[in-house]
């Protein structure tokens, strides 16, 4: 697997596991768990940001050559999104978006009206739009033919840890893109990163599950290890599913089978 | 995790990933696959081995120094399977043996009084028994009382690749159990092995996940990091299962949630 | 249960199952099973309507006092939708719409951006709009915000019979909404429907699963008493989920277990 | 469905929903429950009953021309359960014997060994052997093959409403049977039950579903209404599972689709 590449935006990866950095109790337990990982990409919040402040969360990432993905979260309308956007592009010297705008701070559920404006807004003024959605195949598009560069369904609501809801939806989004699909927010466990590479996920985005698990750098291993793993099960090409041995003359396969 | 070992039978493992040897296209296919996997522990089955063959699939596991576990499959009843079992011991030297006793060759289930019957005599006989059961919590414990030194439930059939159709009871086993635990049968890709692992199992055996796959040495791999995926992840403590993120204060755990 | 009545957009109704007519092999197969099923609402495309025809679907309709909820689909875009909604209330004389707004005749899932803008549109004009959608709680509540007199989550693709795929979401509309919530598109048998009750939906609307079924009138008369069935668990209040029966003192409870 | 009449040792019966009596909070809410439910054969347990006493459960089945069936609930072994048997034989002059010998009063799960051990003694001696199991199929057969007249596979342990963890092995269970199956423990709620008859059970047995649940008797209702639902969907023959409605041509049926 040495030459499976993921291209984003025009800028290559090796590892296919995007972290956060929310919710780590120390700037030195995130710095473990940012290792362990082997991320080559992390989202920042460019609102907890002060890029000019010394020991902050930019220096962990530039000490370990891991590329800065700034995020939009806490806007809540397309213009908040916006402008971040355009704050975080001038600080950070990156094009690069990670762009969330959710409905409320209750659920922290995408905004499909407000994220596609900014979308738009964001891709014509040359943004590389990593857009933060839902799981509904339709957005997905939407959000691709608006010149996004990576689309980033959620598994489940962010923070709940609730894994994959509905793999189905993941599976019709993944078939119908055209840009890398990254499973973006409910991973709770390795498992569940190891099911959204099977479901065909270019990548794997995800923060609290490391950050807030009793023991952060561990599970960066464990999600690590996972992604990998996920990935060469789909490319090593599973077997089909049976109704038991003996039927081996007729495999229950089709892809609805989970 | 350097000090992460598994004991079963007194012998020590450090990777917690057993193989089987059936479906290999070739002895060099196998090879390949069972070096990728990390395996130190590898079952075959008697029937299909003559141990003063060149080229066998024992050279195979000698030249790598992975320890060899002899089967029992193809027994359909408690006398076949230690006839079987003593045969073992005597072409291989080793008192370990995995029991299967199936009640047909149509499903492979295994056959509970015959099994129940075999262990009681192997245990007496001084074997160290790891014995392939269903997944019923009260059948792993007879087992145990029976002088088991592993129980390996199926997850589903043999060769079905269905994964773990009854988490629950795989939950049970393992809460009860004070031997050693191995989810045997039924794996059909990484992230059914993580959960495995996940659930508490001990280690994880397969064969056709692996051998059958279309890149077998590949899918190998997959395994091998996925089971360390997914013994990281317990040990890590992984976050609990929320509505959303906003109920922070009242996370919706519970063994149940899956 | 018999003061249990649902009430959309100002009408009672003691049947829980909105029925609709595609699919139906012929018109008296189609009869059969909406009297079977129970319905006093059912739903017709007004593209395939010729109100002046005899013969047709509505006089059966009449016939057994069933009302009609004319619906948009076929339509693309948010001005057909509009356009359709109007010539429906002129040729049938009532302010009911079903709104279908679907983005392409494959997947036949509805487009976020145009059925919002139609939803807003119709809600204007004084229409009382039943808004097909999927499952997405944000969106749900738009269109609620808009004006919607019901709001009707998809379980699943139209006419795939896979169920609710996603019963998280859905309990998150359910809980949010204060408009009934129909279950809408992707019931494929009895269970389906029963689990859409329990999970809090007001009703649920199907056609395929009955008019495609091998029996549809039986298939109809299951999906009542199914519907019925849901009602009364959910108004019942269900026993707690337990790890087993000996946990009686501390129930495995929360909302999440399914 | 008039002639859809279960047979069970000879004895008919229109409705295929069997009670059970414990839990009940009091004689007046059991007996507002079991009549809710249209049953026609009801489980009570021989050592909580004094069939001289006035006013005991017995009076209210016989006043509802209920059949009784009796078991051995609380016994721990084969010859415990045999001795209860032919004590409830004789005090109740019926053949019929509901075979309950559970491992533990933790669990209430079935031992496999006792059981089967009296299954058989009784089986000889006469008795119509209805027998509580495990969901394994080879445990199902081993319990045909003594010559009960029903088996009774579990959804999930006793009293712990988690419905059918393994519809996997039900279908098993199903497809090998001869005689008829009753899907016995773990029914939550009404879409449990209707699933365990979409699989093909031929009836349902429950008990604190009902007894327990908030409503009795309504519970009882939703519980009679759903176990028609699902018997009406088996029979009506349920339209295929698709990947979505554009793929008509290519339905993705299976039997694993569940």
């Amino acid at each position: 697997m040495s030459d499976d590449t993921l291209v984003i935006a025009g800028r290559e990866f090796t590892s296919r596991l995007v972290m956060g950095t929310g919710g780590a109790p120390s700037l030195e337990v995130l710095e473990e768990a940012l290792v362990a990982s082997g991320t080559q990409l992390t989202t920042v919040a460019l609102r907890r940001l002060d890029p000019s402040q010394q020991g902050s969360v930019l220096d962990v990432l530039r000490k370990h050559a891991i590329a800065v993905l700034p995020n939009t979260a806490g806007c809540f309308t397309a213009g908040e999104a916006v402008l971040t956007a355009r704050l975080a592009r001038e600080a950070l010297q990156t094009d690069l978006i990670k762009l969330e705008v959710v409905a409320d701070d209750h659920t922290l559920l995408p905004d499909p009206v407000e994220l596609l404006d900014a979308a738009e807004t964001l891709a014509a003024d040359g943004f590389s739009v990593l857009a933060y959605t839902n799981d509904d195949p339709i957005l997905a598009r939407r959000l691709e033919q608006a010149g996004c560069a990576a689309v980033m369904p959620l598994g489940s609501p962010i923070g709940s840890g609730l894994g994959i809801r509905n793999p189905h939806n993941i599976s019709m989004i993944v078939e119908a893109a055209k840009v890398p699909v990254v499973l973006d927010a409910g991973i709770g466990t390795a498992s569940d990163a190891a099911l959204a590479m099977e479901l065909g996920c270019d990548a794997v985005l995800l923060a609290t599950a490391v950050t807030r698990a009793e023991r952060p750098a561990l599970m960066a291993a464990a999600m690590r290890d996972a992604v990998n793993a996920g990935r060469s099960a789909l490319l090593a090409g599973r077997i089909p599913r049976r109704w038991h041995s003996a039927q081996a003359s007729s495999p229950i396969t089709g892809r609805l089978s989970y």
